[in-house]
């Protein structure tokens, strides 16, 4: 960015105890450049008030709810009023509250998925487009250095023509049914189809899976055969999904997610092939990336490092071997949303390269994977033809 | 085994500079308890003489047909002719092979696939039956140590009831078309359906996959869902597959393996999700397995210690961190088939736990996975039943 | 902490473009409980001037120099001016730097290694204890969560008496003798002795793996062999060196640390055995932590994860698999000081446990390790007593 | 080798139940051009008897002494006769039976360290030179493709001028003195002096370490500072050892072994960094070896690949990724030996690069590190000169 200030952030959802909030939070604030200085924190005013009082922000702009946020906000003098709204809420409320802030002038930063449908999700398109503000969502995980290297790669061609593709995304926390309370209720929202939509595990991790080879590779899925299941009984929604996945162009693939291998924390990986060579990346081993091909040894470039693209540069804080970690990768995002409101602010243009932040079509993009995973699914795990729209 | 006498084995196939042949012979070396003493190296008569004479063989038992070899073997002394064959001929010729030996009174190794139809296979099956012999086949992967610790844990119930099982088999040495002579005929037999089968990739490598899931989990397939691929211009088979499994039980997995994973070398892996731990192993480091559950950290067995199950300690040589490999996996098949064949000569009974080495019915299950394979995809990747015969 | 209102710092050294003044700030920011407000960020007050405008500061309160700096935040109303400085200055001015802070009645972060001499370290200490305020170090390896995790191992008796400790902090940057300008200069402040102080590579990353050893296993050096070795020429200072280390108790070890490893980053790792077990931590994967023992599997605890002890859990801001960097155990320091600067404001006690971050002793025993180090080598590398004070 | 015949092999030691003895046998059979024939397998002339039964020998030619073993195979026919023995015996008596047999006219295979005392090793060096026979010792470990290949790039300037050196070689199976009987005796005959020698720990695994840096760089020890400690009470021998090496050209480095590491298993690891470069191989994953150098990305170079040179391409059996291990690197000093012995029968040449098997000068230099090491520490961790006679 670079305005001669800080950016104004107000948020909505993220009060005390939400770990996503508090993530938002730690990745607006690394580089020093944006300020939390509103927000409407809860559902439940008292806590959001609460929430108010740790951030250390003035009561009068803590707000009871969003609607009167965004309208009290937008009263505010121009050099006071927030510049942009965080959204960390749940996945139903997503298309209400970035409208709102939409249509009262203020950019939006979204956490993913994108909404609760896919219909909602082109209506909010609309809504951006003719709002003309910036609107980021947080697919944090393509705000690795090391993933932007892949894409480098990808796009240099140092992989050549791209074949076969094996994206996974294996977490364990769902092996046992905590959300299930005595009396039946659900308390793990993922797990309840009135939050999050049609899919738990395929709409909360599988999407991160896509739009990470998305990001990578650049290719977009032409048709899918996904199976859903659900192993823990009593769960209205999957806990786990397995793809095979045709791209256009001929690439082949597998992406898989699931919430119930027992074990595993949040062990999201992708290795792409191609005819010139392939590569490998481990997100909990995020500062590596390995190039490798037949009749080679393999090459394991590590950020921080002088030989890298300058996307992975600029996209790096600490020296090589300084670990960088979840909560860089997501001030990354933050950064480059930064820049684009910062340059809205200040009428610039974009440079040409554009923004590097994940937009409303790769949203609306995982909102069509989310649905047609779905779709495949109750047909039996049939072939299903992608939404070209 | 123990008879006080080395076994003699002749073998047909594996000739200088057969790779295969010359692993079997190391194999069935290690552990000093039998001797090579006959031959067919090659369906080319010179190159098996030249062959017995690197092995330092008696050139009377050095034949020119494995017809012959048979036919005069049987017509040696009993404290002189073969115990039992190994054969590590191509696909095609498996079944003329081990029927010839099996009928002239032969125990028979064999390497995989079983032969070059499933409906071969099931003749063999009969064959071997009436034969009363031993046939063995050389799914070499099931003999490392630590796969038997990881069959060992899922049949004590330490991973509780199996969820997930992902099975993956990429290599990357057929990126280039290296099987394309200058006058377009195929040096590389797996890609020749006349000789190799109805599939290259899954024939050749998937069904290690396959045979490594049966035997760790105890889980069949009942159906599956398969897209092969043949990437490279030109070739007549696949080069890569990716399946998604139904398992009988309520198991659902995926398998898959490639040849054009651009930089894999022999990169087999297996994770197994239950309801109260997983597994992961990794071929390449064949020495470890992984214990993992949500909750509490991951452990790592490792080869060789005392607190390991009594199946993999028989199946090791060399004390911890003193690291086994290949040949000696491959070696253990060979013991455990040297074993039972000692018992026949002997007119032992197998022990309670009878003998660990892949039988004619796990050749036969490869059979079916492989024309299942093939089917599914030739369907469009339609969900086929397992044959269940 | 836990004031109504965020920390106010100040910052001495760290301009634009400086590595180690853009980490402090960073850790600083992290937890949004203390803002920058003021600063003299180089001896050039331009520079401070352009660096104070990078940061959105008030110009009024970028100083030209640290001793202005110090008198007129000194003379600021107290709800305006600094409640601490944090120092990133070359190490020759930390003590002239932190006197002056510490006597105009501020708390102080500072970099380390902790001054120029020990002896000036000694009298620093002085200045401390008769302030009353805080001193905190930022040896910033040990706010790693699972290097906490390691000393409660160490401190419940988990690894039984310590026998041996292994600490190795190879790097390879300096391979190059990029500090040698055209004219002879020498650029790398770290290879001036009249900056750095007796040793570069003792000096800056032996100290760290020294404080390692110390805050893990609670044991103190009481003899040590040290050969330091100047490899590229030209070089007035050490660029590797290698200990032999006796214990207090009688545990040996070896530490070493080299800046001309050619290839290594940043490769700071720490092996510690005894009587009932060993761990094994590495700075550039670390979020793991290994314990082993005879006997049994390696288990491999990982950060984020319930089972670990309270000190991990409360140093910990994501959840498992989420990975933690550099950045955020440096920010455990500033938060473990920030509570200390808070309660000292609020006129609270500490907890029974105390504070968790390097003091002003633990600066005095990296001195007495740099200089016994460099009292041993020039011996020859000879046993020295390490000093008792 | 290539002589039309096998040879034939005579074994002293390495009856029933010795580890060692039968990874000898192992590897002298893995590649078939060996035969075992002969034997005096234990002291105990009935276990002998029985072991000889084990291994399907001629009764006869198992004999109850190896003087008796020696007298009676010189008097067989050529055609019959061992070619050479394999001494797998204790420590003290290395140089009698190697003495005995070399002066009866059979080349020898001695186990490591060479012998008792640095001044037997003296002896036998002029026994060996008289004799003319092939001495080879199994310092089994550079037998290693990797290793091989790593002395590749040292030789090829790959590294540039070596600069440091780090070998390392926990072991943790002492930690627990399972050595004393109820009766106070010591049954692990390595930590008896009147059997091991001067040291248990430098002799038995550190001398592969310094093997391992001398095979690898070629470097000599000029001088050494060691420490050895006996930290399990009771023990006569060292169990552990830290030195400070300097070489011959400059280079410095850190060699240590230990046996009470706890959780360590056997973790030989050796790092070697140069002007140009440096490496990292350890034992425990033996089939990859790490090249690094700043400003560049690590390459992982891996067994079998086209890309090796031709000493590691000869050192391997197996294609890439089908694990080789411990039995096939102590079977490459085996095959080494065999040809030199096979040159020698047939009174051809050695080829100019020689064979690649340690000598009795290896011996030697390990015997020298030995008794350096012990009187290095016995004065208190006083600097040595190596010897150099």
């Amino acid at each position: 960015m670079k305005l001669n200030r800080k950016l104004r952030m107000g948020m909505v959802g993220g009060g005390r105890g939400a770990f996503i909030g508090s993530v938002h939070r730690m990745a607006a604030r690394l580089d020093g450049e944006i300020d939390l200085v509103a927000g409407c924190f809860s559902s439940d005013p008292e806590k959001s008030r609460l929430s108010g009082q740790d951030f250390f922000l003035d009561p009068a702009r803590v707000y009871a709810t969003y609607e009167e946020m965004a309208q009290k906000e937008a009263a505010l003098p121009a050099d006071q009023r927030i510049d942009f709204v965080s959204i960390v809420t749940r996945n139903n409320t997503h298309f209400a509250v970035a409208k709102t802030f939409l249509e009262a002038g203020f950019h939006v930063v979204c956490d993913k998925p994108l909404c609760f449908t896919r219909k909602e999700g082109l209506k909010l398109r609309e809504i951006v487009r003719k709002s003309g503000k910036v609107f980021a969502l947080t697919h944090n995980y393509t705000g690795y250095p090391m993933v932007k290297e892949a894409r480098e790669w990808v796009r240099s061609g140092k992989l050549g023509k791209i074949l076969k593709i094996v994206a996974e995304y294996p977490q364990g926390y769902a092996i046992t049914a905590l959300e299930q309370k005595a009396d039946g209720a659900i308390s793990n929202w993922r797990m309840d189809p009135n939050v999050a939509g049609v899919s738990n595990c395929m709409g909360d991790i599988g999407t991160h899976a896509h739009n990470l080879v998305r990001y990578i590779t650049g290719l977009e899925i032409e048709g899918l055969c996904a199976e859903l299941s659900t192993f823990i009984p009593g769960r209205p929604l999957d806990d786990d999904g397995n793809c095979l996945v045709r791209f256009a162009g001929g690439a082949k693939g597998i992406l898989y997610a699931s919430q119930i291998s027992n074990g595993d924390e949040n062990n999201l990986n992708i290795r792409v092939y191609g005819t010139k060579g392939g590569l490998e990346w481990h997100q909990e081993n995020p500062n590596e990336l390995v190039f490798k091909r037949a009749d080679a040894p393999p090459v394991v470039s590590r950020r921080g490092n002088s030989y890298l693209s300058d996307a992975a540069k600029e996209a790096t804080r600490t020296p090589f071997a300084h670990p960088e970690g979840f909560i860089e990768a997501f001030a990354n995002i933050y950064r480059a949303a930064a820049t684009a409101i910062a340059d809205s602010i200040a009428g610039r243009k974009a440079s040409k390269a554009g923004y590097d932040f994940p937009t409303i079509d790769d949203g609306l993009a995982g909102m069509a994977f989310i649905e047609t995973t779905v779709k495949s699914s109750k047909a039996g795990a049939k072939w299903v033809r992608f939404p070209q729209e």
